[in-house]
């Protein structure tokens, strides 16, 4: 007998999660095992409030556009499950048949996905599981990246580019850019593949893997505004002290506790000012940095929508407690095919960026990091003039 | 006799100010009264440093690449100029055999172009000034907009929908984005036309022109909360209280002895949090709001070659002091014709936005700003998917 799919997001929307939801949708539709598509709204909230939407009965061009649009169609939500929510979602999920679960988002919601299924199995409910990866944090262990991530990861790589246009252009102040990723450096070390006139647009590239010492951090900032007042410096938000205590953060924790990173950039530069009596200043496009239709990498959509057809093709397999995950087999051609990992390996546990990809200075990442993520971004930028000096 | 031609670029640099330069390169190469086609290396200073660069014999390749190129080939400066300058201009205008100058820049750069040209007049030398407008904060008086408006514009304005996409998925803040546009509300106002589902992707935008008052704002936003926990709130960096202080500025001023202004969405959310105990953010993409070449409005791009092919047309028709305009003839269809206007008149004014255009509350902008803007910021956005709730 056929059940219902239900298909959910959890934490932080993306470029591309919308892409996994077409996937999901049309693997879903051509599946006759399967009843209705239904869609929680704002992830496993709906799911308690019993918010849904069926996806099987949409006009085929919104389902269309979905991958071409960016953030979450369904809504999302940072929301921890309590003790007393579980008897409430094994009611819901047999009260709409579903016997289906799909659940796309980061380790927090991996996690939420595992408790789900092993509930499921303890209370003898017919629920297959399937979690499928997202996050632009790229923190996610057990698969080679994350859907999301490299859309991100084009944002911050372009917005280098166009950044250093700018700063090369009027060099009056020391300029920092702060890229999302919270703990991970992934995202700030993707300001790498930023280069014009063959060379880096970030000279100074700070991640939180690498404690900050303010005493090191300037004099590597007046080291490099003797050699060129022209400074572009990108920082992650995420940025520790040797405490492990952030630079800088917004003063609140989210649904599950965590700080909630932001100002760094903003700190850095004050610092700047105060002790080096330089002109300095920060840019923050903060959730333009994963909510930007025109970064999107088409690689990144076009892994998002295959990562959201293999969970379908897993459940209906009879397969259950499992990540989709993305294995590379090569960088150049690049060549990706997908996997499966238990989803109790992957909750909470994050993929932090190779140390050994940071250069010895700790302000710089090596060509292994370009090398690993330059596929990631799509395809190449438009070209840039560049005007010799000739007279 | 011929004589070489002179172009420089002042001020802030804009997405589009390289599609000038590259018509006046096209418009010149082909006039027989003009010997070689010199640009200075970072404005008024380059000239004064005699820092020239031969355009005329460049990579055509890369002479085409100009209006895809983002910020400013030549290098751009806020430098005021000196009494002691004067005279030192004039040898260097000399000694390089210029006989037409021409400066792209906004009201500073306008200024100091004014000057020149009556110097020159004064000592007797050839010399024709012609002034390009340019300036993303459109506040240049006597055109009906200034080219790297529209660009910018179009990067509010998608930012604000891509944002809104993101605020609507998750709305666990009041989202705070920053606009540039100085003293001007234009920019900010752009925001206006961000659209989705029909309606409005602010909420709130707050312009400079009117005078915040804490408690009005904060009353504002409580009743946009009570409606709704998805709240946008679009604010200009210029935002001024009611003795017109601004709310928040970078601790510096410019070349020119303006304060920089920064950091008021990050006040702004400060307040809501402090005052309302609500959770708030800010996002502040800054320099990238007018760098961003995949931003560019493609009506910005071919309105800012023709001014810089108009002014080269002014010089071969001898003449002086003028500075190019834009002179709309109607709305819809779209369709503009170029001016000229006394240099001396532009020079100092600030076009502000018009009260008329924003509304009673002084927290939006009304119909007639959208016609206004809607042509400069060029083609139509791509649509995004939306679900409908069926279940």
């Amino acid at each position: 007998m056929g059940g219902n799919l239900l298909v959910a997001h959890g934490g932080g929307p993306t470029a591309v999660i919308n892409a996994s939801l077409y996937g999901v949708i049309k693997e879903a539709e051509a599946a006759s095992q399967i009843s209705k598509v239904l869609g929680a709204f704002h992830g496993i909230e709906g799911v308690l409030n019993e918010q849904f939407i069926d996806l099987s009965i949409q006009e085929p061009s919104q389902i269309d556009l979905l991958p071409f649009t960016p953030s979450s169609a369904l809504g999302s939500c940072r929301r921890k499950l309590n003790s007393e929510d579980y008897p409430l979602l094994i009611e819901i999920f047999k009260k709409h048949q579903i016997k289906y679960f799909l659940y796309n988002g980061g380790n927090d919601s991996m996690d939420t996905c595992e408790k789900v299924g092993s509930l499921a199995k303890q209370e003898g409910l017919d629920l297959q599981v399937i979690g499928i990866p997202k996050t632009i944090d790229n923190d996610l262990a057990f698969t080679d990246h994350c859907p999301g991530f490299g859309s991100a990861a084009r944002y911050v790589a372009m917005s280098t580019r166009d950044l250093w246009m700018e700063v090369q252009a009027m060099p009056l102040y020391a300029t920092f850019l702060e890229t999302m990723g919270r703990n991970a450096g992934w995202l700030a070390a993707a300001a790498a593949l930023a280069q014009y006139d063959n060379k880096p647009c970030a000279q100074l590239i700070y991640l939180p893997e690498i404690p900050y010492n303010e005493d090191l951090f300037l004099s590597q900032i007046e080291e490099k505004l003797s050699q060129n007042n022209a400074l572009l410096v990108v920082v992650s938000e995420g940025l520790v002290d040797q405490r492990g205590e952030s630079i800088a953060n917004m003063g609140m924790v989210d649904g599950f506790g965590h700080k909630i990173p932001g100002g760094v950039a903003q700190a850095l530069s004050e610092t700047v000012r105060k002790k080096l009596g330089a002109k300095a200043r920060a840019e923050k496009p903060g959730f333009l940095g994963r909510s930007s239709f025109l970064m999107q990498s088409a690689t990144d959509r076009k892994e998002a929508v295959e990562v959201g057809r293999q969970a379908v093709r897993a459940v209906l397999a009879g397969k259950s407690g499992l990540m989709i995950s993305i294995i590379r087999d090569s960088d150049s051609p690049y060549h990706v095919r997908y996997g499966e990992v238990e989803l109790k390996e992957v909750a909470n546990v994050e993929h932090k960026f190779p140390i050994e990809w940071i250069n010895a200075e700790g302000n710089h990442v090596t060509k292994s990091f370009n090398d690993y993520c330059q596929p990631l971004i799509g395809e190449a930028f438009p070209e840039y003039a560049k005007l010799k000096s000739n007279y």
